[in-house]
């Protein structure tokens, strides 16, 4: 991290990281494929983690629970390392490749998460869908604690992301104040439409979006 | 797709893609950075789809109604393209480029939807958690549509998808039948763990966790 952080990361080859670290390229090549690899190398700690907190969740546990407990146990792990959360980010955030490489990390813990849920009997699409609601809720979490000055509680941050996706697809604004309060601003006098009516222009329907 | 269905992805050449087409090469790339970009062509077509049926929801819309229009008038336009959508699904499932290529499309529609309801007035992270949560619902129901055999219903898998997200966000079991009901196995006589003491083994706490 050091490395790319100082010469960046293209510029950073393998074998300057192997004699930062006084290891011999030979044993660099042991533990990662690549120099990409040194930034996911903790995927599969993540992973493992989310997995078993899922697995040990007590069978009376609804799934967005077990979801949640993942989440915020990780979120503990991760809240020790905001320093080094933060450089990472800085080096991914700068190159394509690695956005991608963190799509395909993203994927895969969702997939994990969704496989931990089914061998608890949650059937699908229910597992599949609280797995990747519960990957969304940790990306959008961990990127407000990423650019947070000071000392932001991801666990935190993690609950309130929860609570607001609950909120959203409840149905609710989620925003301060409504634009416009429905029927409030008509013209006296003009006809107001029906809720019939207006449902028939909006939302589309299939047909007339064929 | 003829031509990546005959002879595989990896074997079509952009010579063979023009001359089957009947265009020169030149014209090709006048369209199309390389082939895999003619898999992602409808790309742009989706998002722009999504962000208008967004920006047309009436104010009073909810976020996550209005996402919920856009997304099952996008699959009312697939659903119109079943065929060509199974072949390019099989074609994408067999090349690990093409899948990283797709989640990046994925990430870009979440993004651009995050966007169409910021407009609309809604606040982060409530935006980014109903659009994310919108992608989710629909790539899990176009799995489904994928993977069904007959004349399954796009709009219809959407619809029920988003059902199912809002069973499992609102904390549902999610399963045919509980594994076990807590408290009901427990050897009597034995001390059963307070409410307190339970909270206390599980979900893991941050300090537990670090």
């Amino acid at each position: 991290m050091e490395l790319f952080i100082e010469r960046g990361f293209e510029q950073t080859t393998v074998a300057e990281i192997a004699k930062r670290a006084g290891l011999t390229e030979r044993t660099f090549f042991r533990y990662f494929a690549d120099k990409r690899e040194v930034l996911f190398a903790g995927a599969g700690t993540l992973q493992e983690f989310f997995v078993s907190t899922v697995a040990s969740a007590p069978d009376s546990a609804a799934p967005i629970d077990a979801v949640a407990a993942a989440l915020e146990a990780a979120g503990a792990l991760l809240q020790e390392r905001h320093e080094y959360a933060r450089q990472r980010q800085a080096v991914i955030a700068a190159h394509a490749e690695l956005q991608e490489r963190e799509l395909i990390k993203l994927a895969s813990l969702a997939s994990a998460l969704a496989g931990a849920l089914r061998r608890r009997g949650v059937t699908e699409p229910a597992a599949s869908l609280a797995a990747e609601a519960g990957i969304a809720v940790f990306r959008i979490a961990f990127e407000r604690w990423i650019n947070e000055t000071g000392q932001a509680d991801l666990p935190q941050l993690i609950r309130d992301s929860l609570d607001q996706l609950k909120t959203v697809t409840a149905g609710k604004l989620g925003r301060e104040l409504p634009v416009r309060v429905p029927g409030r601003l008509r013209v006296p006098g003009r006809r107001r439409p029906g809720r019939e009516s207006r449902r028939r222009r909006w939302p589309p329907r299939p047909a007339a979006a064929a």
